[in-house]
């Protein structure tokens, strides 16, 4: 079954090349947020300047401040007030990065050790803190509350979600909680990214709330893909390796599918061991992709992705446009 | 020398019985805010209503919602607004208590257990960053920037302010330090309750800056007058033993004047014992007292009021200018 989603959200650097048509500023202007990024790092109090810099410039993707640049240039947004909120978004993001892995107690994130790993718990919720409260800050320069709401609303959802993780290890997830938890978790700041990017370029209500059709239902596809990699590969990509979620108890969606379908003991097995073995941890790959799980996922994520374009169609038909829709596609491996 | 400064900052059951013309709706404010905030607790996400409602009905003092309040009423606050931002700022002063107790490992606060000690570190975590969030989303409803700002950047401080408190326990703080400290880790939510207040009230530039003053002379005598406390007593209004800062390593204003001028090697020995022996405690506070410490912090503190009370001249000559009055001289024990 186990098709092979073949690029997956982690993989921008090849979706760069993709458009013929592609606006040459959004780059700039990503770069710029780099920029922008490497100096919040610099700027931070004199104890937090490592671990805020080398949390802010590790590579990320950057595809919320990405989006952000993509929804607002289909308007005509202020270049400065565009570049503050792109770098706020990632800087919130970062944050949330931060205290994730203090929760999770993850050691390295890609292939880098976590912050917490690097500068003990002390020093990265502080860190998570003063990083959250400089997007904030950020933003209130701006002045427009329209993007304070959507920035907050969307961290209410992932400390929200972060929770709720942490307390379905006990393999006791069902689809509806699965797309709460992602819902919350992930969706929520690539809508936060698309709803500020179109109120900062100046687009009609009607044209806003297509734009957070797109980023949540983008988000969505883009954790059910992060799922499948998770079980079928492309560790280079996400700088992790295969049976990460399945030997932290994360229950992801083809797990929840397989649970039902297949060899849910082997699966369960995995689940409930603390540090599960390579054979326990190949056992319960096996159980889940000897299912559809993967296939039903992938048919899952095309349909929000599905949802998704078909918003985008309020939006003016320009370059910006069709590189969202690209992404989209990137996601559930269509195109690529 | 130890004088007893009679009240300080904890005793604000008396304050209010203290003005005789006091503006009763200013106390009917900070009643619908304590009702606000038992809501917000119940409205947070399932797995966070325990945490976030014991932690935002747990007994505070309210300071920050009175000043708020009553800066707010010395102009013509529109109500919803005004109490929208009295609730915030006790609730991301909330989300700060419940981090610091993470970071200080604090067991209990108010003579109940913290968050943290509670419901775990990941709880705690996650409760902290939803209120934080929850602070910003309220404020957004408000629609007006200035207070966005007012708040991250005391939150930003704040973040600031823990980590060095976490830092500096090896007893190496000097003046500067300590002022540097407690500007941002106390008096920059203060100051933020007083600015928000004043502009919600539509005051001039040049009051809002008086306020402003007001705020972060008020806080800075606040914890000063909370360190003196800390070693003459007062544990039944301040929920915590005689000793605590000591107890934890943390240097205090009267400790660093102390260290300079009394029995050193007492002090440095209770600051460097992890668990420190009852009869090791009190001779490091012993040998505190034996100084004029307590007295020059007295001193320190009210040149701060002073200089805060000067800035009230540019208020308008009204109830609420008369408590933010006395409130500051109870600070610092004078009128009480």
């Amino acid at each position: 079954m186990a098709s092979s989603p073949s690029t997956a959200g982690g993989d921008l650097e090849r979706t760069r090349s993709l458009p013929e048509a592609l606006p040459e500023k959004v780059f700039e202007a990503v770069d710029e947020v780099e920029e922008l990024l490497a100096g919040a790092g610099e700027r931070a109090p004199a104890a937090l300047v490592g671990p805020a810099r080398e949390a802010l410039t590790s590579e990320g993707k950057r595809l919320r401040p990405l989006l952000l640049v993509l929804c607002a240039r289909m308007g005509d947004p202020e270049k400065g007030h565009l570049l503050r909120a792109a770098t706020a978004i990632e800087v919130l993001h970062t944050a949330t990065l931060i205290h994730d892995d203090i929760v999770d107690k993850a050691e390295s994130r890609r292939g880098e050790p976590t912050t917490v790993a690097r500068y003990g718990r002390e020093a990265a919720i502080t860190a998570g803190d003063y990083l959250f409260a400089e997007a904030f800050s950020e933003l209130a320069k701006i002045g427009d509350p329209r993007l304070v709401r959507a920035f907050s609303e969307a961290s209410e959802g992932l400390a929200a979600g972060e929770l709720e993780q942490y307390r379905a290890d006990g393999a006791t997830v069902d689809v509806e909680a699965y797309l709460e938890h992602i819902r919350k978790k992930t969706a929520g700041l690539f809508k936060a990214a698309c709803v500020a990017g179109g109120t900062l370029g100046g687009l009609s209500l009607r044209q806003i709330h297509s734009l957070a059709t797109y980023g949540q239902a983008l988000g969505i596809a883009f954790q059910m893909s992060d799922d499948i990699m998770d079980l079928v590969g492309k560790p280079g990509l996400m700088g992790k390796g295969i049976g990460t979620d399945l030997a932290e108890g994360t229950v992801t969606l083809p797990v929840i599918f397989a649970l039902r379908e297949g060899d849910a003991g082997a699966i369960r097995k995995v689940l409930a061991a603390p540090k599960p073995s390579p054979e326990l941890l190949e056992a319960g790959i096996g159980a889940v992709l000897a299912t559809d799980a993967v296939a039903k996922t992938e048919a899952w994520a095309r349909g929000e992705i599905d949802a998704a374009l078909e918003g985008l169609e309020l939006l003016p038909d320009c370059p910006e446009r069709e590189f969202l829709e690209v992404i989209a596609s990137e996601v559930v491996g269509r195109d690529a």
